[in-house]
């Protein structure tokens, strides 16, 4: 027998089970492995050897789960230590492997994923052990290195573009408008914050400001802006990153939100509500609303964005090739070779390449007063969300 | 020359839109009026003559708002004071009609708008001024009286049904999940609530528990069956109104969500964090994420419902065959005549039997522990949403 095991790590997106239907539907098709094991709940369930066999799923019921978001597998917080401080788990998770005719390991998931598939990959190679370690790339941040762009990336960028868009039509209707926050995922990085202005309407940005974690935020500059922009349509539209920081990198939620909680519950309070804090308390207005997409942006299939749900597929594909090839230690990946037409290679990496790095946004794609985004640095989102759909108000018109 | 305006006020919908596009197509279609005016901002704008002709809009413009979110005629949060306290204003509108030869008025809107209509056209009736004053309804809340149910709320009931199924994906994917609850507006009425118990996974209701307004919140009762759901599963999904109430007719927001904040800042947690405070408190989990659908369950277009749309059109549509037909202190109404086959009438009804009435919902709509919604009454919502997404996941095999 020759088998191999599939699991899935970290927060769930959108399109993480395309990848694992993709490489389950390709092995189907050349019949290189003879079970192809789903672990449920990551590695965490590898080690209670908690398998299913993927090969009780019927074609329609691949074609669902292949369209339905979060984990189907079930995910885990999990982080795998380094064989020295911890040799008993890897010598489990390998007599688990060998017991199973296990010949394959692949991991959907974000850089910590990755770097499992590299300690993993490493530990065969030192032990002799004729395995195959492969990562299949995943993260709605879209923080990975090397790779173009992460698979989940493209969905979650079109949910808060198209939030964006109808909360900012909701929120300028009336002739006393306010300020409008979103918050969006992306602790490190600022991928996701950026994609809320890909949302135009009359073909202008519909986010006055955009803040990033790349940017440290200057409290001077923000209220400044706010006030001019204010002053000028009676309305203001904000997309924050959750992961907003001050110029010594501590996060701005957990110094301005809980200022007024003397218990200090910084939970209540991100980064929306930080600067609704800071708006509210220089009396710009008080008519400040704050939207945290939460969760819902990384697992609302019903606006997947179709590019990323096919190179979710592919990746899967290709994942189960590069075993076949012997590749081990590796991830699946996608580079761009263009951005209109978009066009992509399929490839791979080394997962230390990718493992336990962060792709933060680069700077030129930032404006220069670090509060938006460039009209070029859209060239790179578009594709990967498709087209927003487009609206039209009539009020608008008489607006000053 | 024959003229009409047509305003809109309150909050936004996903439909309001078709409603005013309804009435303009077929006002175009029979020529009865010579101008279609829209008053921008409601009576607020009509009082400053911020008119717009309607006229002017190309067929394929119409489609564009026909199928854009939010008010686009603008909105306002004017109410319209009784005859004897606001003599001058009303001497003004009429003017202003009388100006522009405007021989009928629509409003469309909740119960405050539908109390505009009855006053205006008592006025008119009094003052013996030939004019026709019709009101077409909307609100997401689902509270007015009469009609079946509100153009709005089909389209924002299936917002919030595809939300909780996608996020309760996303909550359950690990071994140790905690409690999701999602907040749903409706201040007044828990139709929005009720409405997340049309979302189900595998045949099973997606949300453990609903709290409505009509049920007074029963802390201990709520508790123990929280702390019973989770024993059970290891994950407890909520939705809860943001009306919530105790038997004393205080918002549960206003009483526990501030209780851990010594400025008293109310706004920054709805009823959502207060039923997280008091899990926490009660320490069943420190696992609680909330979820604030906000302004995007009234306006997010993109998963308006199909049945929502075409009713809200002939509503508009038939608004303009009321005044033809010498009708005023009328609303444009429908009725149920049948669930399966969903089948309705278009009717009309006194604007005073809509105005300042709130449509509670009924409490045999409500399981007897009055924490969920009856199976029985879900055939009421269904036909509004339309169908919901399927989707399967693989690691839910697994549960206990």
């Amino acid at each position: 027998m020759k088998n191999c095991v599939i699991a899935q790590s970290g927060g769930p997106t959108s399109v993480i089970n395309a990848s694992v239907m993709g490489l389950l539907k390709k092995n189907n098709e050349i019949s290189y492995f003879d079970i192809v094991y789903a672990g449920i709940n990551g590695i965490e369930g590898i080690l209670n050897e908690d398998f299913f066999d993927l090969g009780q799923l019927s074609d329609e019921e691949i074609e669902t789960i292949r369209y339905t978001p979060s984990a189907a597998l079930g995910s885990c917080r999990y982080k795998l230590k380094n064989y020295e401080d911890s040799k008993e788990e890897y010598r489990k998770l390998f007599e688990i492997f060998r017991k199973h005719d296990i010949k394959a390991f692949f991991y959907a998931g974000g850089n910590d994923s990755q770097d499992t598939v590299r300690k993993l990959a490493a530990y065969a190679k030192e032990h002799e052990i004729d395995m195959n370690f492969i990562g299949i790339p995943k993260t709605v941040d879209n923080d990975l290195q090397v790779i173009d762009h992460a698979p989940g990336f493209g969905s979650a960028a079109r949910y808060i573009a198209t939030s964006v868009l109808e909360s900012y039509l909701d929120s300028m209707v009336y002739t006393n408008n306010g300020v409008f926050i979103t918050e969006t995922m992306g602790r490190d990085a600022g991928w996701l914050a950026a994609s809320g202005a890909l949302a135009t309407y009359n073909g202008r940005r519909c986010a006055d400001i955009i803040l990033l974690p790349e940017v440290p935020f200057d409290e001077e500059k923000f209220l400044q802006r706010v006030e001019e922009i204010y002053k000028e349509k009676n309305h203001v539209y904000i997309v924050a990153s959750e992961g907003v920081r001050l110029k010594d990198g501590s996060f701005l939620a957990a110094t301005k939100a809980h200022a007024h909680d003397s218990f200090g519950h910084a939970q209540l309070g991100g980064a929306g509500n930080a600067l609704k804090n800071i708006i509210v308390s220089a009396g710009v207005t008080s008519r400040v609303k704050v939207l945290e997409l939460s969760t819902l942006q990384r697992s609302a299939f019903h606006l997947a964005s179709e590019v990323d749900l096919l190179e979710a597929f592919r990746l899967g594909e290709r994942a189960l090739l590069m075993a076949k090839d012997g590749e081990t230690g590796k991830v699946s990946i996608l580079v761009r070779k263009s951005d209109e037409p978009y066009e992509v290679e399929y490839t791979s990496t080394d997962a230390s390449s990718i493992a336990n790095h962060v792709k933060y946004m680069p700077l030129d794609m930032v404006t220069e007063d670090g509060m938006n985004i460039t009209e070029e640095a859209l060239k790179y989102f578009r594709p990967l969300t498709g087209k927003l759909p487009e609206y039209r108000v009539i009020h608008h018109f008489h607006e000053k």
